[in-house]
C-alpha cells in the first residue's frame, strides 16, 4: 500500500504475524523486509527491527536480488544479539547458492546512528519485545532560523545577513519513528517515539476479546494502550500497523473511531490490507 | 496466475531468476516454494526441485507460517545433496526465532517414489541443471478395462463382471511433471517428461539475442531447442514457464507462436505475469 506521510513516500506491508516490510525511497532503505516484496529490492539499505521471521524471512533473498540484478551490495543494519546468527543464515544460502551473499551485515545498539544519503541518518533505541529489538528514528538536518531572530520582519533578517551573521541554525529533526515489534512501554525508550513527526506504531490487538495486559506480556500494543496514554502522542502523524490478521478492515475501522479520542484520531491513519 | 491444465487446478507463479512456486492443490503440494506466497502455506508438502533462492527462498517462512496457523508440520522433499544445507538452515531459523521449526526434511533421489494423498505417488528423475536438481511426475492410480476386453459391447462385459471375471486393471498415469529449471536434455532424462498428460517445462529463454548453446551452458533451455524438438513433445497440454524477466509478454507471445510448429503450438500455454 502507497502513502504519503508527512511529505514521505511509505510503501507500506504489514500485518502481525504475516509480513511487516516499510520502503522508504526518500531515505533509500526498507524498515524490516518481510518476505521481500520487489520494491524493496532496489533500497540500497535495510534497518532490521529484530529477527522473527514475519520481519526478517526475505533477507537473503533481498542480497541475493541485487546481487543478481548488479546493485550494489546492500548495508544491513541488525540488532547485535541477532548479528551472529544472521550471519550464518547469509553464509548457509551461499553454500547453498555456491556463491557468495555480498553486503555489509552491521550490528547496531540503542544510542548508534547510521549514516544515510543526504546528510540524514537514523538514531537506534531499544524497543521492548520479547527478542531484542531496535527501534529507528530517521532525522534530516534542517536550516532554520536562529531562535533570537524569530519575530523580526524580513528587512532586518536580509540586512543581518548581509553583515555577515549566522542567522540560521542546523537542527536535527525527528521525521519517522519505527519501534518495530513492541510494547506500550516503548513511548519511555526514546523521546522521539512521541515527538517525531510520523509515528509508525504497532496496534496488534483491538477491542475486548484480549485482554492488554495479556498483548503486552506477548511483547505487542493492543488499542487500549493507545487510547490511555493518548495525550502522549505529539506527533502530526500516526500509522497504526501491523494488526492481526484475525481482524476485518471493518473491526478495525470501528474499534479505532470507537476507543480513540477525537484529539488523537484525527492524526491517525489505519494500514489495512483489504484482501 | 490460477490455471486449469489437463482438469488439474495450477496456482501458478514462475520468472526466471525471481520466483517460481506452483500450487497443487489437487495433490495438496507445492512444487518450489518461491517467496511462499500465501495460497502456499495451506498445501501439506513441499517437492523442491533444487536449493537456488528464486525456488527455496520461502522454505523457513512456509514451515514456520504452518505452526503459526496450527496446521501439521509439512512434509518436505529435496535433492540429497541440498539436504545438509536445508537442515542448517532450518535450524539457524529456530536459533533467530528461538524455537523448533517442526516438518519432516527427506531427501529424495532419482527413482524415489514419494506417497501423496488418494493413492497418487511423485517419482523423482534427475534433471541436467547447474546444480543437483530433481524432476517431479505426479502419477495417479487408474482404473481402466484390460486391453483384452476392448471393443467387447456392453452386454458381454456386464456378463463378464457378473461373472466374476476381472474386467478392469489399475494403471499408473503419469498426469503432471515438472523437470524445474533444467536443459532441453531433460526430454532424455525420464520416458514422463515427454509422455506425462500436462507437462511444466522451463523456458527461460527466447529468441536471437541469446545463443541456445550458451543458454545450456547456463542450465536452461531455450525456446530454440523446444521449436527443434517439437515431435518428441507426446503431452496433452504444455505449460512453458519461467521466462526471463527480461522479456515483455508481448515479446513472449510474439516468439513463441513464431517458431513453434503449429501441431506443438495448439498444445501449449504461456505462464506469462502481466505487470
Amino acid at each position: 500500500m502507497r502513502l504519503q506521510l508527512g511529505g514521505m513516500a511509505v510503501e507500506a506491508h504489514s500485518v502481525g504475524g504475516v509480513e511487516t516490510c516499510f520502503q522508504l525511497p526518500d531515505f533509500g532503505l526498507c524498515l524490516d523486509i518481510g518476505r521481500c516484496p520487489e520494491g524493496a529490492i532496489s533500497q540500497d539499505r535495510l534497518l532490521l527491527t529484530h529477527a522473527h521471521i514475519d520481519h526478517a524471512a526475505g533477507l537473503p533473498y533481498y542480497v541475493s536480488m541485487r546481487s543478481m540484478r548488479h546493485q550494489s551490495p546492500p548495508d544491513i543494519y541488525c540488532p547485535a544479539a541477532s548479528h551472529p546468527t544472521l550471519a550464518r543464515l547469509l553464509e548457509t544460502w551461499a553454500d547453498l547458492q555456491a556463491d557468495t551473499l555480498h553486503c555489509r551485515l552491521v550490528p547496531v545498539s540503542p544510542g548508534d546512528r547510521i549514516p544515510l544519503p543526504n546528510d540524514a541518518f537514523a538514531r537506534v533505541f531499544a524497543s521492548p519485545h520479547r527478542i531484542e529489538t531496535n527501534g529507528y528514528t530517521l532525522f534530516r538536518r534542517i536550516r532554520k532560523l536562529k531562535e533570537e531572530h524569530k519575530g523580526k520582519d524580513g528587512t532586518e533578517i536580509g540586512r543581518l545577513a548581509r553583515s555577515g551573521s549566522a542567522i540560521h541554525e542546523v537542527v536535527e529533526r525527528a521525521e519517522l519513528c519505527f519501534p518495530g515489534d513492541t510494547t506500550i512501554d516503548v513511548l519511555d525508550a526514546d523521546p522521539a517515539v512521541t515527538t517525531a513527526r510520523v509515528l509508525m506504531l504497532e496496534c496488534t490487538f483491538l477491542g475486548s476479546e484480549k485482554d492488554p495486559e495479556e498483548a503486552r506480556q506477548g511483547g505487542h500494543v493492543h488499542l487500549d494502550h493507545i487510547a490511555t496514554h493518548a495525550e502522549r502522542f505529539q506527533n502530526e502523524h500516526i500509522l497504526l500497523t501491523h494488526f492481526s490478521k484475525r481482524y476485518s478492515a471493518r473491526e478495525i475501522r470501528t474499534e479505532v473511531a470507537r476507543r480513540l479520542p477525537p484529539a488523537l484520531l484525527e492524526r491517525v491513519e489505519l494500514l489495512i490490507h483489504e484482501p
